[in-house]
């Protein structure tokens, strides 16, 4: 059975390396084509792909998953047609491959260029989001990519719905419908095979919580890009213009607190902390915030409960706040560097050389002076789609768009050169 | 027993990181001088380190290791010099840190700004060779990264005498000493804990052969950057200039056999085969070259044995090459797609389109038109030294320099700016 299993998804990663070779040099032209065929097919099958999305929905609400899961899991013709929009979208972003990104002569007439190319056969491993289904094969099909889809079982009838349609629509438009491929099989057995086709996946994304990125790192051979979990601090420095702190700490808390940019922990300095914390704590807890605080928050703070240990290191992606007050810059840069996950960091002062040494000293894909952590974002930076935010430090850092689903490949044009 | 060489690891890894922030911040200059004093305090201690690799040397010649491993065992006087000269030629490379790679302003006025900084903690696993516990310290340094060392066994007291002088010598330049860190347990539980030293350790870079690249793969969970097997293909074209033609496959077979970027498997189009590979036969064979070839081969060249399907998937390191005569282009690029090892492949062609396709559809990180494919290296490219060739897709590809050995932070300035 699980012999089985592993072959069905051999099966399916080789299809997609060959649908990759020939994806490699596939036209902008003709990616675009079939971008905008799945956006057509996508809306024009939407009564299909919610029939599928129903029968999840159900199976869902059955099993008694949390609202905020089935809400994730459920589709709706907008949502559907939000998904079409996103594609037409990408089809306006640059196409990466063939950009020469540096090149020159040696001194042996050979010419050397770093020409940037697809990386092959990306694999995705993911939640039971059918939004995330389209918005993967989109983005690795504009960088010419083949793409394995995962996605998780509670999704699985809404995703071979979306995946035939997209396959359809890929074909139609002259490149080859393998280029698209769904793991049909929900056994976990299928996603550790995956996770070890090296040779045959060249990267594997996993995007969800922190168990499911857990678990690919632990697993994989194949080289894995770590993605999201992001457990963000604001720091208020003793020189903030607390004014403009508040709005910045509001907002990263409460503006959209399930993501993973949000703020989890606020760090204080002593200094400003009476006068900073009563009257934002009050700000935040009318606005539903659960706060947890060290020892002198709590002095400031009355209703907020103690902070354990284990506050400091949590994501809650939740309307739950951690606050600690730091006697100095350093101690609030050590506390990130100890309880971080590397993703967004922020801080609020006017003093030129602290925030200078919080951009050189705070280690994380994003680092802010006086802006909202939530900005990090593909769409916010100008980046275009994302296909997640990568909180390791290889090959990407940060927000992930088109251009880091390529590598590079040198081409050295000579004429005869041989080495001595 | 374990438990205690674990705990050794964990606390040199974590000396390493507490390091990684100060190196983050150190000046080129500050790094440049640690580079200065690691050279001359090299060669001023030569006595001392020749001591200690002399009862490496002895203890390998005891338990009968092959005269090559010796080899590359053994320091000389002239060896340590020619380490401490590669360091004083990584000085005047420029450092990589702080660069500005790209920024913009967003039309909230957010200044984004992505910027150069060191990977943080790199470790390296390699084998019994000491030069490369000089090489490796010395790059990662003016990277800005700390490194854990973890070298073969059999080079310990080499390593232990090196690494003392190393320490010594950035501490006397201002830097922190624990920015180098040696492994000094060489039990094989050692290293399995640093693969798995994530949050401590940030790229795991494996230097040697197949096995050991192999055995690192397998069992890391830190991001490791693949390196170094190269099972190389020269693809003499229909329209090849066979002159030329002869000079490179002599080259890339025979000028260095031992080294990644030496061929080991010739293909050749069967038009030119019998004008061809006659001729060239005889001269490998007469460079003391033994030839495995296919039917076709062993027709044209009566001296070549027969080549099984695993002498086409060997990176044979030595005077033996792989031999077959291909029928199309297509057929060169699939076998090179099915045994190649994604480093570096060369065609010979006068033929504009051949050329064009083989540098499109062949999946490597090196891709030659009419060059050897012997050139694949730092200094050949023009990058100054290199910590390793890459084969895999994420972060680098080909040679890796200094700049492969940093990442990058996004650094975004606001004036309060929120999201809305």
């Amino acid at each position: 059975m699980s012999g089985e299993i592993e072959k069905t998804v051999v099966d399916k990663a080789r299809a997609a390396r060959e649908a990759a070779r020939a994806l490699a040099s596939a036209t902008s032209a003709a990616k675009d084509r079939a971008l905008g065929a799945m956006a057509e097919m996508l809306s024009g099958n939407a009564a299909e792909i919610l029939d599928a999305n129903a029968v999840d929905v159900e199976g869902a609400r059955g099993a008694g998953s949390p609202a905020a899961f089935v809400d994730r899991l459920t589709l709706t013709e907008a949502r559907v047609e939000k998904t079409a929009q996103g594609l037409r979208e990408v089809i306006a972003l640059p196409d990466p491959v063939g950009r020469v990104i540096d090149g020159w002569r040696r001194p042996n007439g050979l010419e050397i260029r770093k020409v940037r190319v697809p990386l092959g056969v990306v694999g995705i491993i993911y939640e039971s989001r059918p939004d995330v289904t389209v918005d993967a094969a989109g983005l690795c099909l504009k960088a010419g990519n083949a793409v394995v889809l995962r996605g998780g079982s509670e999704a699985i009838e809404s995703n071979k719905a979306l995946v035939r349609v997209i396959r359809t629509a890929v074909e139609s438009a002259g490149l080859p419908r393998d280029a698209v491929q769904l793991i049909e099989t929900t056994d976990r057995a299928a996603a550790l095979k995956m996770m070890k086709l090296n040779g045959l996946i060249d990267v594997l994304i996993p995007r969800g919580g922190a168990a499911l990125i857990q678990r690919v790192i632990e697993n994989a051979t194949v080289p894995v890009i770590e993605t999201g979990v992001g457990n963000c601090h604001v720091y208020v420095d003793r020189a903030a213009d607390l004014a403009m702190a508040r709005e910045i700490v509001f907002n990263a808390k409460c503006q959209r607190p399930g993501v993973c940019n949000a703020m989890e922990t606020l760090l204080v300095h002593g200094a400003v902390a009476d006068k900073f914390l009563p009257e934002m704590a009050k700000r935040l807890t009318d606005a539903g915030v659960e706060l947890r605080g060290c020892e002198r928050t709590r002095e400031l703070v009355p209703q907020a409960k103690e902070a354990t240990e284990e506050d400091f290191h949590a994501e809650f992606l939740s309307l739950i706040l951690a606050v600690k007050v730091v006697d100095s810059l350093d101690e609030a840069i050590a506390h990130i560097g100890k309880y971080g996950t590397m993703h967004s960091e922020a801080i609020v002062t006017k003093d030129y050389g602290a925030g200078r040494m919080f951009v050189e000293q705070v280690d994380a894909a994003a680092v802010y002076i006086n802006a909202s952590t939530r900005f990090t974002d593909g769409y916010q930076y100008g980046l275009g789609a994302e296909i997640g935010i990568s909180t390791q430090k290889l090959h990407a850092r940060g927000p992930m768009g088109l251009e880091e689903l390529t590598t590079y490949k040198w081409v050295v044009y000579g004429d005869g050169q041989v080495r001595t």
